[in-house]
């Protein structure tokens, strides 16, 4: 396929690069436009705009740092929408704003184009070795038609719909959880610390019980189903732990704000009558604060 | 040995279980006292007080709901202390303050009696099947002395010191970092819901990328090293992430708590002077929050 | 009256010194000994224990730290509870727990002595000069025997039922709405100051709309009120109002966690249909998660 | 003075009106053209859009309820901008965000335009009593040209320097405050009815001792000066107190996130040293999060 690749950093370049080794003809481009020259000597053109690397393309592929990127590279002057034939498509792999995602659906549309939206999970490495996993979300017509550039990129690939922001939500959400387990293990690492446990004891306990186990991947199914009876582990149980791990933290001085958040939902849901369903109910109160209705 | 086990619920009963079928005489109490039943058929004796169960026994192991029922067995009349030879020891498996540990290290100090504090990760499943992953922490002559046992009840164990509630600390965060991750994937179902995602794709997406993946265990390595450049994900990239989930959070009508906390944190990060060093410089902002030193 | 008097700190003694001035014989007790010295030369008797100020005594107050020093004065060895005459009562102005006011109310009806609960609001400049407020609580004949005390210490007096820990939770209520301005204000502050708004100027603004005008007062109201509709100030302006601040406060780095908290609440409250009710609505927000009925 | 008036609701008529009743002569103009009437009547010319309003005015003023009508009313077609002469001033009295009001000091800049921002204080009954307390911030000579329309709308004035999104800050942080302190009466009231103490009563409490006291007046001074020792209310007392309210809220199931906020900050100060401190120090708290040096 004719390929226009948009953005040659940590992450672009290995993923032109196996576009590439896939033997698709590839053209990029890059903003400092050094970084363009290992690809091109492994075969790829060098476009000096967007617009020129999209203007005979089947598709463009793009990777940028951030919506003010993005947003220059597809709507600017030389951009993509400007240039890119009917009928073809553009496959956004940047991690970008739902609202950005949004505003390029509708101008692609309004300009006869496809628009996939295609983000992806993984490091450089990844990258490289062709590790990633690939979320896809657009019209369905479109997704079939990219989808050998897609499984070109990574180990594995899921559907998210006809909606591209969807996308978008989702690999904002996974960056979420991320960030949200560091946090959880930076107050945890803190408490031990502080508690006279070695690092290393508690990042070998982490290692032994959670990090590989199918301990998280049960609860995400516990919460994805909303069923809350019988408790495998009531959440008045959960109050009393996180509530104990406070009590710690108070003795040791170590703040846990994490924990007092947990404990706040945990309380709430004692207090609105939930105490011996399942721990796992924390998913029922995140659906009602946000107005959905109970699944259980 | 000569073992007395005090607390008979689902935990542990396969526990108590677990230590017959690897040959030790094993002497039982229960509140309830029916159901001793079955071991007393697997060929344990019962005890009518925790006393009794602890009156000749070289270990007595005990597994109860909460600091209430583990303060009135050991403490209580009729009770463990009371009645433990001298030198026997008490391995307490329950998840119990860190206060009520410290109480128990002292009492049985005062009594001549050792005490290893012994809680343990898994589910009655994991308890039944020997895969529960045990803590240990306590004089170093005395867990040598209890290990045949702990090693019979599961998979694996984590020595953590000399310090008896070293132990229970980090079974409170084990608990702690499960909770957390509840709660991060109850406003990312809620989030992905309320933009139209399906919740089995996000489930799909969540097993795919993180469940058994490396990804935690490498984030906890660096938190626990504490080494915070080079950046592989910067701060501030994380502070952008976590931000474009709110605004989605907001277009959509979802509140997402513990993404505000994150927010704060990486906003105090980037505030401080940390916006390019890697994102898990949570770890430090956690410590200094502490009153502990940077290890950076 | 005859009254013993226990705990002469910088709230204690001029507390006690207004009850000497008021004509009542007064026998007082500190720790410190030597802090009695200033209260002998105005005409009180000095006791050696808690028990001797309370032997003789139709009413005991007590003005103690914290729930330690409360708990020994009343119920130690030489306390007040072993010494009190049947009848007399006990008057705590001590700020604290609600669980130790309901320990010692029961320790008291057991002895069949009185106990009002009965801590006070103002500075030691405010106990000087008889300007304290003080709540009262208990039983109605105990609180009107002790009324002709509790008026010579201060400027007004609030009645808050039969049942003392009432007053307790109020007392803990009244600082932690202090500490929530406090920590308001600091935000605030650091946000204007990082802004380029001189701390003087912010300060100048609070006094001449905030600190003494009713805007608080009226909104205190609306909340025990209940009702929400016709908006004065709609929610989902409240909303934007405290994004708007969070905005500015990314932009000029300065996190702002209780920002954080109130737009997870202000979002909640719009994601569950009360956008276009008074953003008073916090209060019905604050129920519900408390699991009490809705009021409006 | 000539002055055009631009948006007539709640706020905006009865500010137009009390610049018509000092004698200026005014223009209006507002988007849904009969709320004109009532000026007209009293004299005010009506023009059909805000350019005409502005197009031979000294000054226009405009009060508008969010950016995306402030920026209509002066970058849209037939806008303020593009109208108003040379050397004229826009006094902005809307709650808009930090971001358009800097976007519009540089329009009007770049048109040779004045720029003041001069967001108030006060609710409807405010503004119809010229009761209004009047932010002003921008250019000293164009404050100094406006001053005798600013004092027509309100009882005072607070000048806030020459970079006129100062003032939207502070108002932003006004409302911030108000909202802060209903969010914690929220809480307070909850736990207080939870609890068993009528609403009434606690309401009673809070306007004898904290709503027209100087109370929150003296705390915001102590946090604008930064000075934390000798301590008043030391920070460990905070914690403890703040620590018993949660305690009473489990008792009570009453979660209280604020309060947890606070016990969250209390123990860093400890944590970190400040525990002999006033609990004022929250403010040093809320600065080194955001960067800016301790002024202890």
């Amino acid at each position: 396929m004719k390929v226009g690749f948009i953005g040659l950093g940590n992450m672009g370049a290995p993923m032109a690069k196996n576009l590439l080794g896939a033997g698709h003809e590839v053209i990029v481009w890059n903003r400092t436009a050094s970084k363009a020259q290992p690809l091109q000597q492994q075969g790829a053109r060098v476009a000096k705009t967007p617009g020129e690397a999209a203007r005979d393309a089947e598709v463009v592929v793009s990777m940028l740092a951030d919506d003010a990127a993005a947003e220059a590279a597809a709507l600017g002057p030389d951009g993509i929408v400007g240039a890119l034939p009917k009928g073809a498509v553009h496959v956004s792999s940047s991690t970008i704003s739902v609202a950005l995602s949004e505003r390029l659906t509708k101008a692609h549309a309004d300009a006869g184009q496809g628009y996939v939206s295609a983000p992806v999970f993984g490091r450089p490495e990844a990258a490289e070795g062709k590790q990633l996993w690939v979320l896809a979300a657009g019209p369905k017509a479109q997704v079939e038609r990219v989808r050998p550039l897609l499984t070109a990129l990574g180990r594995g690939l899921t559907e998210l719909g006809e909606k591209p922001s969807s996308a978008n939500v989702v690999k904002l959400s996974g960056n979420f959880l991320i960030a949200s387990m560091m946090e959880a293990l930076s107050e945890a690492f803190a408490l031990a610390e502080k508690s006279g446990v070695e690092r290393a004891a508690f990042l070998d306990v982490f290692k032994s019980v959670f990090a590989r186990s199918p301990i998280f991947e049960n609860y995400a199914g516990a919460i994805a189903k909303g069923q809350t009876t019988p408790a495998g582990f009531a959440l008045r149980l959960g109050l009393k732990d996180v509530t104990l791990a406070l009590e710690a933290g108070r003795a040791a001085e170590v703040p846990l704000p994490l924990a007092s958040l947990l404990r706040d939902h945990f309380l709430t849901g004692v207090a609105q009558g939930r105490g011996d369903e399942d721990w796992s109910a924390l998913g029922a109160l995140a659906q009602e604060r946000a107005g959905l209705q109970k699944k259980s």
